[in-house]
């Protein structure tokens, strides 16, 4: 059996918060918005209807976890849940954060200018907000 | 209880295809896409948290069928898979054929140029289709 092994363009673009029963969880290294990424850590798997029952159910769960702990922690006005999977072709859920103010809104996130890496060490307190929100969940 | 009603820009901008357990199912009318849309028939919901556990499950489940029956009608390189609502907050789902060759491609299909809108009549073979392919489901 093949291991997970994460996308090397997620890789690049997402800093890891930890990982939910099925999913690694990310955070998008783009200032612009509060935005998570889920992996389901399974291998070959591209649409959701590569997963089987159990795993699909598991995701809408953890779906429902990422957009609690979205709420709770960026206190957006409206919460995106993707999976899209155009230029990335591993199977992984956007959860965005989109206030009326964002540069985007209310268009989508993607393909809309460029992204502005967190300064460094600039991330650590979100990251740590985050990761204390998902394990309260 | 308030009876479960139909955002009237959902209603506009798509055409009736049926319903599953949960969401009622309509086709968007915008003949550069094939794009499905899937409503839960539930009052004061705009985000996925504000289904019950029960009612997101079978949502997963029907964005499962939805999912294969776009790759059966539509025969797409992906499927798009999205929650977005910023423009229209009753919660809906996007599951959206997209082609290599198609005008978006590789970005969002949301806030892309104009809506084409079916030629009179011209929808009625695709609906059949998709209505088909539902029921086989």
């Amino acid at each position: 059996m093949t291991d997970f092994i994460l996308d090397s363009r997620l890789e690049s673009d997402t800093i890891e918060l930890g990982a939910l029963d099925l999913c690694r969880v990310r955070l998008m290294n783009d200032s612009r918005y509060p935005w998570l990424i889920l992996v389901p850590q399974r291998v070959d798997v591209s649409e959701i209807v590569d997963l089987d029952e159990s795993d699909a159910l598991q995701l809408m769960r953890e779906m429902q976890i990422a957009t609690r702990v979205m709420l709770d922690v960026a206190k957006p006005d409206k919460v995106n849940v993707a999976a899209l999977g155009n230029v990335v072709p591993q199977l992984h859920v956007h959860v965005i954060g989109r206030f009326l103010s964002d540069p985007a809104w209310p268009g989508p996130v993607w393909a809309q200018g460029e992204a502005k890496p967190y300064p460094s060490h600039g991330a650590q307190a979100l990251i740590d907000r985050f990761t204390q929100a998902f394990l309260a969940a």
